[in-house]
């Protein structure tokens, strides 16, 4: 299976394409896309919506998937996190590609096995799960291969029927649910 | 010049669109666009934006105006508006369709003459000003032709150098703010 994973962000998006058998994952490509603090939003939007369009449509990933968020530091930065969350979203849709999402706690329990692991440690852990010489950065391409490796190893787990990743989190607008 | 006004959500964003002379407004169209409550938060988005893509090719409006928001119930609600607003400016930059952005405040002293007016009192300065036999229904159409108007009266404001109008607040990621 391929999986598309996202961090999306106005100022940068992480993104990072993880293809695996189940239990060995090799990385296909991991970046981020970043916009000039100059570009006015929108044309931020419309950057972030065209270079993941092609992003997908180079990877042909099985899912993509994507942190949800339930925290922000405010309404403000909640709202922009939302816009760029809208817009990744929109080109999975736009590319087919079912959308999964996963709570922060729930992705750091997969890669790092606990829920409240520390960014290094995550960085770490990808760079482990992947064998790579060096952590991925930035570490929103890391945190994008996190989730990434978390659905697959939901799909794993469910596939195994071992147990499933819980979540307190509320799933009411959430589409696409695995591992609960 | 016309002016395609958004009053984005992500079960129902309202649409209006008003060509005017500067003095005498008239109504080009307007609704919203409902998605079911069934459909995949995704799949809402993908509505959002396809339908809006359409609207803007058909009307060819100069500019979008769209109400800016700094005030949500929670972060969660903030978030999902965002990923409405995302996709709704997404549309605009692709039709090549400037953005701007109005507070409820402005939008409200624009209209009403009142920057804490009413729902109701909305509605009905919409109606008169676009002389409409009834006020435009659902509320979101008449919010949207609502900052469409205030953009328009902004804008002759600024032509006529009879003064500006003021919000306090913050600009940061607005890319284009007229009447400031």
């Amino acid at each position: 299976m391929k999986v598309f994973g996202i961090d999306p962000g106005s100022e940068r998006t992480g993104y990072g394409c993880v293809e695996s058998d189940g239990s060995r994952h090799v990385l296909v490509r991991c970046g981020a896309i970043t916009t000039s603090a100059l570009t006015s939003f929108p044309d931020k939007l419309r950057t972030i919506h065209a270079e993941l369009s092609a992003l997908l449509d180079e990877c042909r990933p099985d899912s993509v998937a994507i942190e949800s968020v339930f925290f922000a530091t405010n309404v403000r930065s909640a709202l922009k996190l939302g816009h760029a969350r809208g817009v990744a979203m929109l080109a999975a849709v736009e590319a087919h590609v079912p959308v999964v999402e996963y709570t922060p706690a729930e992705i750091k329990r997969a890669v790092v096995g606990y829920g409240r692991a520390e960014k290094h440690q995550i960085q770490h852990m990808v760079k482990l799960l992947l064998r790579l010489p060096v952590p991925p950065s930035p570490h929103d391409a890391a945190d994008a291969l996190a989730v990434a490796i978390c659905h697959i190893h939901s799909i794993r787990s469910l596939a195994l029927g071992v147990g499933k990743l819980r979540s307190k989190a509320e799933t009411s607008w959430r589409h696409v649910r695995l591992g609960r």
